[in-house]
């Protein structure tokens, strides 16, 4: 029992994720959903309170994919040149393994009622602030050369961020070595000594 | 007379691209166009014959924006470094320049009817190959190091293009800075002889 309502639960998820993603939250309505998953509109409120339940589980789902061991590898003992490439290189394969979700984060998060826009944003720039520490730490240590540490970040971030504009799994490479050449840029972009 | 018809026209691409951008292409009728420019919805059409005129009209304008000079860079007596830096922040201002612009065209030219897409998408491959041969030409050349010609490409773009996602125009650095900064980085990435 408790089995089948997780997994119904998880479908519900699924599917609030390519409906929002295809005609964005705001068009998209309770009794939608309800057609979607072949559901009575009544048995939805069994598993989730209202539709911004949906759209905050789905975006906490989003930024915890997201977000997932900064902390760990900030916190690693690791020069800032592994703890750099290791972040990007998950931030990318995140992004390209959850296409759907990261679409919908993007498109909806200022669509989320403004204590939870707040908190929503201050994990991205917990995130943000992450990277730039080890960005400033590597150029502190001689590893990195000087850049605008900020600049730097936001656009590593977003040569990661815009595979979602074109990543297909069904091409040539992997998202894992998609994610890898990518890091490899970047890296190469701050090192004092990059290989040539 | 003609010249009042032209302002008025610019006003009309101005205006239908900040409703396509709130509203989105689909929910934006011709009577909301003529409500936001205050006139009658006969008129509008003294000055476009559809509202899938106007959205072929404004992405249009954003690929010749995006595009411009890269048949002309590509051409110029220049070496390969320098052609890929020119280009990249020719890409990236244009960009941050055109906010509404390009958001309307990244959110939008799905929109476009079928041979008007086949157009649009010609345009940006022809480009991407440009900016790729670039990249070819500086291996082959010894410039730039061996990577992955298609990757890189994408990756720039996407750091360039991400900027959409964060510029302000009230921000610290101007887009003219932020544009350097980026190409900076991407130069740093491919050449073989960085500046440490």
């Amino acid at each position: 029992m408790a089995q089948a309502k997780e997994s119904r639960a998880d479908q519900l998820l699924e599917t609030a994720t390519l409906l929002f993603k295809e005609k964005g939250y705001h068009n998209t309505s309770m009794q939608d959903l309800a057609d979607a998953l072949g559901m009575q509109k009544g048995s939805l409120y069994y598993y989730i309170d209202s539709k911004e339940e949906l759209l905050r589980e789905l975006l906490e789902q989003a930024t915890s994919i997201l977000g997932a061991q900064i902390d760990e590898i900030y916190a690693a003992d690791l020069s800032p040149g592994e703890k750099l490439q290791r972040a990007l290189e998950n931030h990318g394969q995140a992004i390209m393994d959850h296409l759907n979700l990261v679409t919908v984060y993007l498109q909806e998060y200022r669509s989320l009622p403004p204590e939870r826009l707040q908190e929503a944003l201050a994990t991205r720039e917990h995130y943000e602030r992450r990277l730039m520490q080890i960005l400033q730490d590597g150029i502190a240590s001689g590893q990195f050369r000087q850049v605008d540490v900020k600049m730097t970040v936001f656009g590593f971030l977003g040569m990661l961020n815009w595979t979602h504009q074109w990543f297909s799994p069904e091409g040539e490479l992997t998202s894992g070595e998609i994610a890898v050449i990518l890091a490899d840029l970047a890296m190469q972009a701050v090192s004092v000594n990059p290989e040539t």
